[in-house]
């Protein structure tokens, strides 16, 4: 069976346990949580989430093993067989991740601390923000799926980098970025509304003290550096 | 004939310059500097480099450029066979491009404008760079390509990728980033020697004057606002 590395309270663990469920793989969950010694024996770089393989082969970094699970299990198909159409999936997911996901993470250490962002840091966020917003109005059709007709990897992926625009980048920005995108609110709470969805984000919800535990026995330790 | 859209002087031009050539297919190039209102035509994001397709097709991001380009033309591959072995591929580009290529980027405006880097931002790429560095030992064969026997498109992507971390991130660091990954600084130099990489250096220096005034004019259009 896959292991799956990591902690319910990430939206990139959640990224791929979300196809494993949608593709109904089996598989069992190891919580890690960033930074562990146990992580940094299944990831080079340390982060959530990775998985093992039966044969234990090890593999991270979300869109990578999004790729992997789709080739090694090709049933219920999360990528178009057209090799446009897979292209311009992949390219959404990118600028998601690029534009909507790691802008957006840059504010998360100042929500963490209590502190401020410097006008500085928002003002940068903000225009890396603008660009996305542009180039997902131009990508993304939601009719009724982010890519066209066909549920896709792009529906599962923005969606989970969305929980981190809305709970970093909006509230922080004071700015309803998503709103800024036609037709994105709306699918993305149609999205919220599935059963795959419910069921990860109530884990999420149920992991979350204990990840802010965690994160605060982090800061506490930095601190006393 | 396939068009590629940008400018010589762009390394990330450069993988899929790269990738075309070794492939041996056909294209054209049309130059063009990031942020012009014909790259936005091409380019939801406005980036370099973007293709344009016989049959008008778009598509931005190198890496999923990369990955098109060999679903479509899958002659003279530049991906195993092997859905494990094709996902380490991935995965060393992916974290050539999150912890080596994104930090060095960061100190790109510094140099251009010719400021000293904020310690606090050299010390968050010095961090980011060294957990690039523990995960290039792991991943990285040199056996004698970068994934194993087997030329790919991460020996192409991460080749590119270093112009980037040797430029900026090693001399603003004074920090030779390269000689830390046993076996990195070898290849690189294996590949900067073959045909196709010296015809795309020799391509990017004739670019760089042009390229450079190109700057010039952004900063001190942005100095005079």
């Amino acid at each position: 069976m896959i292991t799956l590395h990591g902690f319910a309270a990430s939206n990139y663990y959640n990224i791929v346990k979300h196809a494993l469920l949608y593709k109904g793989i089996p598989f069992q969950e190891d919580l890690l949580y960033a930074g562990s010694d146990d992580l940094l024996t299944v990831s080079p770089v340390g982060k959530v989430p990775a998985i093992t393989m039966p044969d234990g082969f090890n593999l991270s970094e979300s869109n990578v093993i999004c790729d992997f699970l789709e080739e090694t299990y090709p049933e219920k198909p999360l990528y178009p067989t057209d090799a446009a159409e897979r292209a311009t999936v992949r390219q959404i997911m990118k600028i998601a991740e690029l534009y909507f996901e790691l802008p957006s993470r840059r504010l998360i250490p100042y929500v963490f601390s209590g502190t401020q962002a410097p006008n500085a840091v928002k003002e940068e966020v903000r225009q890396v923000l603008g660009r996305g917003i542009i180039a997902m109005n131009r990508l993304c059709q939601f009719s009724p799926w982010i890519a066209g007709e066909q549920f896709t990897m792009a529906d599962i992926y923005v969606h989970h980098v969305n929980t981190i625009v809305n709970a970093f980048g909006a509230t922080q920005l004071e700015w309803d970025v998503l709103a800024e995108v036609d037709g994105m609110k709306e699918w993305n709470k149609a999205m919220s509304e599935t059963d795959i969805a419910k069921s990860v984000q109530a884990d999420s919800q149920a992991n979350m003290p204990e990840f802010m535990q965690h994160v605060k026995a982090l800061i506490q330790a930095a601190n006393a550096k």
